[in-house]
């Protein structure tokens, strides 16, 4: 389907209709704003894209995205060594970032254990994560994995195989979420709060 | 905020997020996509959009958006040059092309008479579309712009400069649209249609 726009910008507009969250409508949009904005949007968005396209790697330490062999948190003397906190993916690493409340380093798995996704642990980066934790360094394990099935069983395993090793392996606490209701909250939330309830 | 993710990454997240459609979140996801699908979307993304950072700009004659002087649609010659079609935007360009019905050429504004956000005369291509008239060659000049209040105002004021020069103005039909259902349709649209109902 034509927009009478020329092969270069219809591209362009096909590209962008692949991202998540856009769909041809909204990627016409968007090719469209950035063109009457070009100073502001087109321009910086092909240098930045170039520059991300140049550089971008997964860090070979945890498996971080970023722009050199090893990200920024693990080459940074400010982060804590001993504890090590393990996500399913980069956009997981990310969100505990914004949070800014861990000064610890992280490893990526690149996913859960999941029987009906036939993901076994070969699939996941767990030799590379004992490599680290056998170093020596790290003295606590923390598991900040989602709060599904796949998570919870990824979560046992993990502890599993890392315990033998001598470090603490914690897990993020489950309860009511900040500014939740409990009206709102399923079943399952309201039972793992009451049974982990502490003295005020 | 850092996302911990390095500079470039985050510049880029900055930037994507300011496209219509996308806000935050929604710009980490798709960069993350983009960088875990590099050769699919992040090489071709970085590589379509220099291209069109460098190509792309208003085409002379009718103010459509391609990438040389003259858009593909005036230099085609399978369009009919003795109709006219005149939008407001080049979106709106663009969706009359997608629905390939109009085989003539386009005038395109760039908005609409608005006294509520001051758009007078002066600020849309009024002098162009006037000189295009007067070369004589169109005869018929379709006044394709929304029907809202500054729509119509538009379309009056184009029909009342238009006519003099000896052309047609014509306008789309308003009624009810493919589709619709007469309950889910507002009073404004079956009274429209009501006026002007054709007989089988």
């Amino acid at each position: 389907m034509s927009d009478g726009a020329g092969k270069e910008i219809e591209q362009l507009i096909a590209l962008m209709a692949k991202l998540p969250g856009l769909g041809p409508r909204s990627a016409r949009r968007a090719v469209l704003t950035m063109i009457k904005k070009r100073r502001l949007l087109l321009d910086p968005l092909a240098q930045a894209m170039t520059e991300v396209a140049a550089t971008a790697r997964e860090c070979v330490e945890c498996g971080n995205i970023g722009t050199s062999d090893l990200c920024d948190i693990c080459t940074s003397p400010k982060r804590d060594q001993t504890i090590l906190c393990i996500v399913e993916d980069v956009s997981d690493l990310w969100a505990m970032e914004r949070a800014q409340v861990f000064s610890g380093r992280y490893h990526v798995l690149g996913g859960v254990l999941s029987a009906l996704d036939g993901i076994g642990p070969d699939e996941l980066k767990l030799p590379k994560l004992e490599t680290r934790v056998a170093q020596g360094q790290i003295k606590e394990a923390i598991l900040a994995l989602g709060a599904t099935v796949d998570g919870q069983t990824t979560a046992h395993y993990l502890a599993d195989r890392l315990e033998p090793l001598g470090i603490t392996v914690t897990t993020l606490a489950q309860g009511v979420p900040v500014g939740g209701e409990l009206d709102y909250l399923d079943d399952g939330t309201i039972s793992a709060a009451l049974r982990a309830r502490k003295s005020l």
